[in-house]
């Protein structure tokens, strides 16, 4: 059996991480630290705990001394020690910051995240957790000794999910950007009060935020491009906006991949509704993507007429994807859903460390989502 | 003085043009017609208008009868004969349903809608009642006789109002499509029980719906083409997808228009956080958008910064606007936030019945939003 | 016409009056303070008033010495000062805090708010501006100057409005406590992000807080207290407990009467349904309520079947009331409805000056509620 | 291993039962009915089970005659020969209907539904399945041959979780009535759209409806009366209003239990804050309320100063309950929260189905409540 140590447990990310490990069947211990709550009970930040998860709130190095694998809920920036101390014990780090996401492109992690690189060594044998993309990596890095996993951001997740079959497939054209518009719940700003996630400023209202400057731009482009590589293609340009509604859980977001010519239908009339060559093509590309997630255990592409919806995969490990062709036969639009702290972020981790850990992957993640 | 005639007047939208033409300085009188509830009163269906609007609801024939203006709140293709009655009457009839959005194109009205024309030759005297973009013609057809207005979808006036200024100044690239990505709250579905509408179904939750065969698409190319034609270019494509978030009111549009290359800037690594080059061709867009709506009363295009939300419009007929581009500098992303249920429906119409009228064009429409 | 100072603008009730005075007819001008924000302006903070309302926001001494009467939405403790000023201006100053609602019980301030009277020979001078209650006796105070109007509590005046016809006509047993069970929404909780009303936290729940500890229960005990003398009954005691849902604006109470022996009925087994006699009995103790209300503008009592709700009160000045029997004939139940923002802060002192001012009581608060 | 049977899979309660059931580990076969759906699969009608569960909507008959244990989820009247199908092949019949829950109070049930026991012998053979108060005489019956068990409503498990300390340890005074003042979320109006639980007419929105003509007020008066009379007190007075917020999940019990006067406190200033004394006796209450749910294990007390919140219970089996006592001394102010779909309904079956089955009663039941 397993003990599993959660520096950050109080954040929201962390707290996620705290129910779903309990639930676990190859976890026998949990080991949490909190800087805000350092000496508390999780119970007493997390009430819905109560009677269930009884820890106590320790220092991030003791956590570590105990633990056989763990994971950092931290804010971007301070967690690069404590990866160092846990590939020194020689355990598993699985990171939910943006520290090791980037790889050893630190530029752009500073042009976005105002920090460097304090162990540049360190992020050489990270692994971008994307598991759908890397899963083999991480299998193969983790038969060597301790991984450093940098767990992806939400948005990258939900992008990447929709667009690795396309990408994978040579289905888009490269020399036009994809689109991903995506909408997030508000879980997502985190546990620190704010005006932004003030319940009188968010509620009943759809807004977009930081346009064409969100710090998820540059993880998602960094996706798109790996996967594109890994099949031959060239990397799209990505167009990323994010959008805040009135939800607790999940990300829809709706992707905009402009076809290549083998897939593109010319119509007389674009205006006009659907045609049957139309439906015959979105076929053909939900075929593409049914068969890029065939052995995929969280992953699930809906049949024709049912689109995405974030209801359906909360409290899931799942992604939800739906896939249609636009009227003017130029787009191929896809649009995946998951709960942004499960898949997003907590669930995903979990996934990562099954895999490094020889379990089952799908160990304590196999809630069914409840659609309300 | 006027008294208005309200067909259809226990909608939602009805209710609504209700409220604001209660509170309407020109308008000393309301009659209202429904055939659910007819021989009813308007409080006991909307107990909110007890004390206030006590009207009975009656035929819609004894409506027309004595009313000098009638609107129309009806479901599509059960309307035209009420407004062959009114301009028999001679009287203005505004139409909140989608008969008389497309002029003589009755092909493409009856793919999407599935009905015919009943009397053809009423189409040729009606006008599309986009105010920003028809408010002269509005003008000039009233001073020879009774208008038929057709009033646009609310999808269809939150997009055009975005795209208006940039399809109006040559900003976009014709040769691309125009993305509208779309997400409404749930009384654009109407005030009929159904399960998409069931509290525990869309609560909690962000979902796509009709993705690519929305019966708005045709109406937002139709009016992207009017206003593009009017400036002498060519006729975008146009990609619509709509979302549904649960919010009450309001319609967040994001729409990508690719830049014509006099706008487009090439960027070594689109990666990187927005340049200065950026920001500067931003406020020269936002300058544009800015010159077109000077004088318009109710469209504000938001400061550098300030990102569209539909709280900040709720209960008003504002369109707010807001102008970003993209991180790889080829597409301009502006983002428009209306209330679906005001501008988007019962205002609109009161503003066009004001053009109609020769009243003020603000009046009854001076509701300052609050945010909460 | 009329300057209106107003004092802790950028507050959620500050804006809310900031809102209704601005759509006054007899208001021509606004001045405002905020200490957070001050030297900027108020469509800074609330960009839903961009366009509309355009004011800077100043010291507070600037703004009492250039109205002509001045409204303090600041927190307890920290508005006598304004007061004496405004006093010796000889201008009304009208309090939404706690400071003036206790007249010289110093004590009870003390023991709930933790501070002390600075000027404690003001609140001689002040009223209890529960309008309802207090109308005449403001009326007459304004005859003679300046007047103080400590604005009530928003849990106060929806308590007060549905316990007062019973209290006035004698229909409660002073033996037994009146129960106040209420619910509100979270701006109540004012606009300061806080754990308690961030998004996460209180959206998809309802919760009780501060129970039997909340600081309106002696003002609701006074109020009732009030009433109950001035029709020479005895003062009930009074339980009150306070629930946050998941709503913008709106507080629900269901209050519990215990009837007046010549009002009870007894019954062989309340276990059954209503009984004729009950039905008879409610119809009865709904004209106490409607007589007692008869001329009053704001408040609704409903018909029999319809029950008290608050989005049919949201936006607007009004208080519905329904009014019920229980099963055992023993307790009226009474529940009422009010917008807190609106009847229970920002409209009710708009009426309140109304009042003072000589102006028609209903002026700037005709909004009629909107379901949606 | 066990086969489960579920007649009304379809609708919430029903959906709910497939949920929990399909992760039990005693469980390995569920068979699935639906008059609406027959012939359909269960995730067309709940595609959130996509790839999860997949099975065919059958014929009552069918699934009875297939299963080890069967719960019926249908309207009320309709499922009595589905019972009596069951005792005859001896398995146990678990009915989430009010058609068992009164016992032979033939009269009552039919008062309140409208409708006559068919099969009047059968009722003598069921149990009122509210664990907590008969958990031995459910074991007893179940160790004699196949038992009908009567699973309680939402309401009057909140309430007589809150209320069952207290009645049992005599903290109450029988002669004045208890009130349980209830909030609910909208998954307790079932499936079916309805004006009442469209979206747009209950967000944002709280509300009071049946006021004193709940049918759920006889079965809290029945509840209350069998514990209260298993501790030798007489049967209190109930009263009871159900109320509606715009949440998914969960009611809100506050209940008012006037004490007995061995438990009262006698205060000189009831408007003043809590005194030490008072402190002291609800620290006393909570005692007593902690022993009596000592070996429960959904029953959570919580300690001083956090009250009771629908979000720190959703999606558990777990009932939370505060303590409280009111300023004049007089009364206990207890508030318990639960799921209604999960304790209040499918949560509470599987717990029944436990212990009938010989099973842990937690089985099924462990998952731990997100607080988001």
């Amino acid at each position: 059996m397993t003990t599993a140590g959660i520096i950050g447990a109080t954040g929201y990310a962390g707290a996620e991480l705290v129910r779903l490990l309990s639930g676990h069947p190859k976890i026998d211990k949990l080991l949490l630290s909190s800087v805000s709550f350092e000496g508390g009970q999780i119970e007493d930040v997390y009430p819905n705990f109560l009677g269930r998860i009884s820890e106590p709130l320790k220092k991030a190095e003791d956590v570590i001394a105990a633990s056989d694998v763990v994971f950092a809920a931290l804010p971007h920036g301070v967690g690069e020690q404590f990866a160092a101390s846990c590939m020194e014990k020689k355990i598993h780090f699985i990171d939910f910051s943006a520290d090791f996401r980037f790889y050893e492109d630190e530029d752009l992690y500073s042009a976005w995240y105002g920090k460097n690189y304090k162990f540049p060594d360190l992020h050489k044998k990270s692994v971008y957790g994307l598991t759908e993309l890397n899963r083999n990596q991480i299998k193969e890095l983790s038969s060597h000794g301790p991984v450093i996993v940098g767990n992806p951001g939400c948005y990258p997740t939900g992008a990447s999910l929709g667009a690795f079959p396309a990408l994978a497939g040579g289905v888009n054209c490269a020399d036009r950007p994809i689109i991903v518009d995506a909408v997030t719940g508000t879980t997502g700003g985190g546990r620190e009060p704010c005006r932004s996630f003030h319940y009188a400023e968010c509620a009943d209202s759809v807004s977009a935020y930081k346009v064409a400057c969100h710090r998820h731009s540059p993880e998602i482009a960094q996706s798109f491009k790996l996967m594109a590589e890994s099949a031959g293609s060239g990397a799209p340009d990505v167009i990323f906006t994010p959008h805040l509604a009135p939800v607790n859980r999940g990300i829809l977001s709706t992707i905009y991949i402009p076809l290549d010519k083998k897939w593109r239908i010319t119509r007389e009339n674009s205006s006009m509704p659907p045609s049957k060559e139309i439906e015959e093509k979105t076929g053909q590309l939900r075929s593409v993507y049914e068969e890029f997630y065939r052995d995929e255990p969280f992953v699930r592409v809906l049949p024709a007429g049912v689109f995405a919806a974030t209801n359906r995969v909360r409290h899931s490990n799942y992604c939800d994807i739906s896939v249609s062709m636009d009227l003017n036969g130029s787009t191929l639009i896809v649009i995946s859903a998951i709960d942004n702290m499960v898949k997003g972020a907590a669930g995903q981790a979990v996934q990562n460390m099954n895999i490094l850990s020889g379990f089952d992957e799908k160990a304590g993640l196999e809630a069914i989502p409840a659609l309300f």
